[in-house]
């Protein structure tokens, strides 16, 4: 029902930037141990996370002058994965070479291609262009979750569950009320969830200084395989002097293993950007948000695991869009 | 040899009633994952603990008016398991049910039925008439054991371990020596060890006040599948002003897994019935001795799994209420 | 590749005299658990850790008079095995028996046979008789790794490793390039390592006092299936008063499982004999270095369990040793 097995010739987040530097960084895609690290020019390359020689996680070695060397017996590795040193041999025979994986660097983000590297097309990385410049403030962050990474792919494209699962920071009843519509083109779904009239939900409050009744509009995006965006307004309906107030939470969930997922997220806000205060409070506050989700689809994902041969779920009128980025991603896999 | 599959046409103990209160409790019953919740009326209803929409397990939710609320988005379902309410749907439409199980709320223990719906008897469920009134006093607690649940019911229907495992509370070497008799009627073995003069072990010294050489009686009654009383005499042949005391120890076995089991115990006495002080003795003792019991099952559970094709055990004349037991366990599971 | 089944018709290490006082001692061998305790003559015996009544682990028992008594029903075995006493019966049936395991207890290592007892030969076991007199001054300890064994007898039959897992330590650069032969005698392989002029590493400084340019020696020994010394010698070359120093450096790797392994570690020095500063130094020093090779065969194996269809691994021309090594421990297993 829900796949788990994920296509592989895709981009997918590996990292964000500030997470990779003087040493190796280990991390798991879609089965595979990758470790990253910076070559002499300080561009990221990404080999699999095992010597040739003795299968010691080159993760545990070091950076040296832009080379991975192994923490066993030292035999170093520059970007493409060749081997430029053996330590106890004069020479190093001809084809020495650990896999090499295609990486896209980007400024918030860097993505691996985990599929055939001829396949790699740096133009399929979903466009994050419109970050650049001053308009947008942004943090960030790094979670882990034990469940399939589908599980949080379609909680993303199914933002009904803001009424319950975050009530008390983001979400208020109403939420669940509003109806939805969904529109897909291509590989992108989109959920739209507009609500003319409803509750300021208490963190609203708190980082956009907003409160009463407002106008709140929501906009679920997908780009599969595991990119989406939330788009979120926000607008007192009783003016107060703030106008409206907009967001968008990155969500990046990449497969570490078939029930397994790495999830990196950022928040880019256009109101009060220069304010370290509210920074703090994103910085603060999102990860006790999203850890909710995470919660949530761990515990659904225990309940999977105990019964394989799962029953028929049920579907609702708020699932339109979740069933949709179930349908690519399945198409996805098919055609991978 | 020792069965770890169990019928599933029986009543099993689930919880303590003071287990359960306003918040809905998760309890994994012969393998399924049962959730327990009180209706509007106070009445304990389990269902089986994952909404039939995304299969968040349903005990992470909450209770509200009587009816149990998923906590991922908000369906309601009543204690017969019909969903009553879906927050993004102005419709429920026909036949939305989880599955629900059979309840026996008595006034000290609450018991499921996870078999047959339609073969559920309350007539059936063990007798604990004895305990209304007020010529006991009682204590009781639940403890959870790593271990096959076949493993405990012998350990209860073979006394002699006392001896042993629990000697310096309640056992002496002597109680090993003393011999048995067996009684089987239908689905009960009894286990008959009168000891007409041994020494008091050091726990009874505690709770009774006794001491010395006592007449001291013991037996062992076991209701299959997982029901068991420990029936406990003792009184001093040095008249001290004392006299006879009794106490019983009720053991419920309930499998959780086919290798791991919930163990709830309720120790009722005759004696000092209005005593804090040995109130709190039971209530701290108990669990001590239980966990030895506990700790001795859980290191052959794990002999067990590591020697699948385990080499037949020899028995010993103590043996032979235990082996009564199993075969009726056996004939149970034969019969189901 | 790596092999993970064992022969098990040899002498395997399974404690050291010290750590077999008056209480069982449990500990697993080639996956299967053995329970050790002293005889009435204070002699190591060795049974399977189960009672043949109702497979409670008999290293949770006590040992009384000589006599493994179990801790659960109170069944006595002997040294050999036999059951001399059931406190519930006037009589033992004959032939109520545990396994019994040859066991060779030598002065410093205790041995345990694992395999067919009537094979089990005194003479086939490892000669320590030069610890035997005033020569050497010793420290000991015991490691575990959960890891194969063979990885540990592989890392240790290749000392080129030191130069980089062992840097700062008794590791430097220049070991690494020494050029290595290799001699195999029967089941013995030596790798033989001289270094005419070399930097002493900071560890040999605190130990032996010497420092600046060294003649460094260094031969590996591997006894299949499990035993090492590595003979190391180290002279300064600027003459400072201190003469040749020499250390022995016993490993001995026993399989618990197929994936994990018991370490058993001496270091013999022929130097400050009578220091307790220097026994500390080692004592302290040996567990730090010595874990740094448990960490990394550890990390190996996850990444061999990750991948159990392997893809071969490449040789370098330090693995000449071990390389034998392997050939000898495969031929072992193959005609055990």
């Amino acid at each position: 029902m829900y796949p788990t097995r994920f296509p592989r010739n895709h981009w997918y987040v590996v990292a964000r930037p500030d997470e990779l530097g003087d040493r190796p960084l280990s991390r798991t895609v879609l089965g595979e141990a990758v470790v990253l690290f910076r070559g002499p020019d300080g561009r990221p390359a990404a080999l699999a996370d095992r010597c040739i020689h003795r299968s010691m996680p080159l993760s545990l070695g070091s950076v040296q002058d832009g080379t991975l060397v192994c923490g066993y017996h030292g035999l170093a590795y520059d970007a493409s994965g060749a081997v430029v040193d053996i330590p106890c041999q004069a020479q190093v025979p001809r084809g020495r070479q650990a896999r090499s994986y295609p990486v896209h660097a980007g400024a918030e983000l860097i993505w691996l291609w985990p599929g055939d590297p001829e396949r790699a097309d740096p133009a399929a990385v979903p466009d994050q262009s419109w970050l650049d410049g001053d308009d947008w403030a942004t943090v960030d962050g790094t979670l882990h979750l034990d469940a399939r990474a589908q599980l949080l792919n379609e909680n993303l494209t199914d933002l009904s569950h803001v009424a319950y699962l975050h009530e008390g920071s983001i979400g208020t009843r109403e939420v669940a009320k509003a109806p939805i519509s969904v529109e897909v083109d291509g590989r992108v779904v989109k959920v739209f969830r507009p609500m003319p009239e409803v509750d300021c939900p208490p963190f609203f409050t708190e980082v956009m200084g907003i409160g009463g009744r407002i106008r709140r509009g929501s906009v679920a995006e997908f780009v599969a395989p595991g990119y989406h965006i939330s788009h979120v307004e926000a607008e007192a309906l009783e003016p107060d002097g703030i106008g409206r107030c907009r967001h968008r939470a990155v969500h990046c969930v990449t497969p570490e293993t078939e029930t397994s997922a790495h999830y990196f997220w950022l928040i880019a806000r256009d109101y009060r950007r220069d304010s370290a205060e509210v920074d703090q409070l994103w910085q603060d506050g999102a990860p006790v948000v999203l850890m909710q989700d995470v919660a949530a689809v761990e515990a659904i994902e225990t309940v999977l695991r105990r019964h394989p041969d799962h029953p028929p779920e049920i579907n609702i009128s708020a699932d339109a869009g979740s069933l949709r980025a179930r349908e690519i991603v399945e198409w996805l896999i098919a055609h991978d």
